[in-house]
């Protein structure tokens, strides 16, 4: 069946979750949000785009800081309302200069922290 | 630090998106949410309890299926925006019986299913 972006279910914002998952080492880089555009971007493009809450823009990522993703597959679950992007992932995905943006755990009730910057 | 689930950030209903990802696999399962709540339960319990919102109830996976989550590690990201859950997942994470909810990809402009119910 032919995908068209426009069948994914999005929320009352027109947005979507993302994953980005690094396709090598299956590490979960980070969530953010795509709309129908920013879909049909990083499909066109293969460089992985968001859609930014913040600044109501396209969030091309790694435009700034060269941390590109370069989008190997994408894939989405069974409701139609997630993605999944597998990626390549070009220095740390975090904007704080780490791998994963998920570098925090919760361990006997307290906070710690994986690794640093460039960790 | 410790760890205060009040200290996440919530969307305006209360709720923050959970990844669950297999901690032996890797495997991205499934995506759901969260309120403060079901976080407490959830660490409280050691088994995954989400927030349905179809329901506006508690949602503690695998209760009618048996298909349990057990939280091994919650992780949250930089902006305390998003939890990751690493987990050991009894059976299949998917109401449709596949391991995950991330079965359909992408390919050519086309949807593949990448595995059939108990794939």
């Amino acid at each position: 069946m032919k995908f068209d972006p426009a069948s994914l279910r999005f929320d009352a914002q027109g947005l979507i979750p993302a994953i980005a998952q690094d396709i090598d080492t299956r590490e979960v880089l980070m969530m953010a949000w795509m709309n129908e555009a920013s879909i049909r971007r990083t499909l066109a493009g293969g460089h992985v785009t968001y859609w930014s809450r913040s600044r109501q823009a396209f969030w091309a990522k790694g435009e700034s800081s060269g941390h590109v993703q370069t989008l190997v597959e994408m894939r989405f679950d069974c409701d139609r309302d997630c993605l999944l992007l597998l990626v390549r992932q070009d220095g740390p995905a975090c904007h704080t200069n780490r791998r994963t943006c998920f570098y925090t755990a919760v361990r006997e009730g307290a906070e710690v922290e994986l690794m640093g910057p460039r960790g």
